[in-house]
């Protein structure tokens, strides 16, 4: 249905903490959504129990960071709702299966997060090709720069990088890389021959792409099965010098067996994300030269996070213009979500 | 003229040392120049005098690291040398003003060599962007993450990066920066406008760049005048936290002045390049926590410097069959050549 069929504008409401308000909404998103909703957006629900009759009309929320759970018997307060919108990641926190059952369309601005993740984890494929950041490690440590022989192997061409999980941010880091001399490995258990190759890449299974690959970057789901996906088993199959880039979620990779392994200067390391996080002050992966951790920001940070609210609001327009979504989810996506 | 024209292949010469002959011309390279000239791929000149009679047939010359100085006597034993093709950056070390007089065309391969340095820069951009290197130094010393305000400028939308030179890698940077949110700002003495505004930046003169940018990038060539281009005086316009990059040469850039201000912890940078360098063992810049030195590895490395020499011959090529050099060089390029 589009605005000019409806005199009266969609009514909706944003749920969410005033933090993610704050963070996520600029000016301008504010200023759009005003012009083709009919929403209070300095009222920010938090809890559903609170939010009285009002509800009744809400034909779209968009949720955020601190949005409750949007149980069956709220929902039943919410008869009209046809869209959620969610400024931010996952949605499995807050969107149960019933929403789908009733007809309500879910969107996720993920991919808007997937961007600064995907653009940290090109840059880091770019130095790790390069062996920049070990070779600044080395350098530091010994007051000198590493050999000739060394330096002969510090090309990003030539390299093989292994993409693990063909993920929002797998497939965009997939089409960074493209064009740069690479060779592209790809695992991923719901993806096929013909669909890797469209992506540049060459379907292996995981473990064959841990034999191979001088990089490999993990870009698949925290559920319970990929726990420990990373484990002392597949390090051991990793080449001598190659770098594990981890910007998912630190429990994927055996954090143990990744210190021991880096210690023995085996193996390098780029973490974002590490299991515990923070890691406790001390833990050698903090201090080894040729392992780098970044504290947890490859993600959307401050003006980024704009992006995610700018998002959902598109999402509001393009669902009462009747145009697709963007970042449509199903029920079936549920499963396989971070 | 083309080859077809020419029942006789053009005769050439490789003038290099055997370690860039090695490095730079990969068994393809060497396959393609054979189909197109009359050339000798296994014997190098590295010393003119010795060459004998037979360099009076020679057309063109491959030139490399350790070509020694194209004097006008050398070019007289060569009347007629028509091209130069250069499998390497800079020319102005073997190729005197008088090879154009003489109708010579010359070559260069900084192109190539251009791309891995763009990329690197492009990397440290990103992450300087969204503090990401900082970022792991200040974790690593003090054990715990940044602060949440620290987090929320970690963002690599709306920030603002100069970029100090319109050289072919200043370009390249401008070109992959583009679409990033960001304010680009560029200043160069033999740009204008217009020039800028077709790279997607402003023109601004040096000291305003240094006073506006959060990321400060150096892309000007190594020459007399531009010697401590970024002295004390433009560290001080920088803004606090402001990040200077430098992969240029390390003589652009008042070493003891950073060394002091990125000790304050006013500054941070990410060089790849020193004044001295290497750097002493224990020099400060390699020791703290927001800065990271990287052992001179932007430029091409390894498989890398292959590009060079396919470049060259692919130079050859396109002179012997009647299209445009790619990189020509021209007699009043070699001022502002590094």
């Amino acid at each position: 249905m589009s605005i000019a069929d409806d005199p009266e504008q969609p009514r909706g409401y944003l749920a969410m903490n005033a933090y993610a308000r704050q963070q996520a909404f600029s000016d301008a998103a504010v200023a759009r959504l005003r012009r083709i909703a009919d929403v209070d957006i300095g009222e920010c629900i938090t809890d559903f129990d609170a939010g009285g009759d009002a509800l009744a009309q809400a034909r779209f929320l968009i949720t955020g960071w601190g949005c409750p759970m949007l149980t069956p018997e709220v929902l039943d307060r919410m008869p009209r709702l046809e869209l959620i919108a969610h400024a931010a990641g996952t949605v499995k926190h807050h969107v149960p299966a019933e929403a789908w059952r009733r007809g309500i369309a879910v969107s996720s601005a993920a991919d808007a997060n997937a961007e600064p993740v995907a653009q940290y984890t090109y840059a880091m494929v770019v130095l790790a090709g390069k062996r920049a950041l070990s070779g600044a490690g080395r350098y530091a440590q010994q007051g000198q720069w590493p050999s000739e022989d060394w330096r002969g192997a510090a090309s990003l061409v030539g390299k093989t990088v292994g993409i693990v999980g063909a993920s929002r941010i797998g497939r965009r880091v997939l089409r960074l890389l493209e064009g740069h001399g690479l060779e592209l490995l790809l695992s991923d258990p719901y993806c096929d021959d013909a669909a890797a190759a469209a992506m540049g890449a060459r379907l292996v299974d995981l473990d064959e792409l841990c034999r191979r690959s001088d990089i490999v970057s993990i870009h698949a789901p925290q559920l319970p099965q990929t726990r420990h996906l990373i484990d002392a088993r597949r390090l051991d199959l990793m080449v001598d010098d190659a770098v594990l880039i981890n910007t998912s979620r630190g429990s994927l990779v055996d954090t143990e067996a990744l210190t021991q392994r880096c210690k023995g200067g085996r193996l390098d390391a780029i973490l974002d994300v590490t299991d515990p996080e923070p890691l406790p002050a001390q833990h050698p992966l903090l201090r080894l030269p040729n392992v780098l951790v970044t504290p947890h920001v490859a993600g959307a940070q401050g003006r980024e996070v704009m992006a995610l609210g700018e998002y959902a609001v598109a999402e509001v327009a393009r669902f009462y213009t009747g145009e697709d979504l963007g970042g449509a989810v199903s029920e079936a996506d549920l499963a396989t979500m971070a």
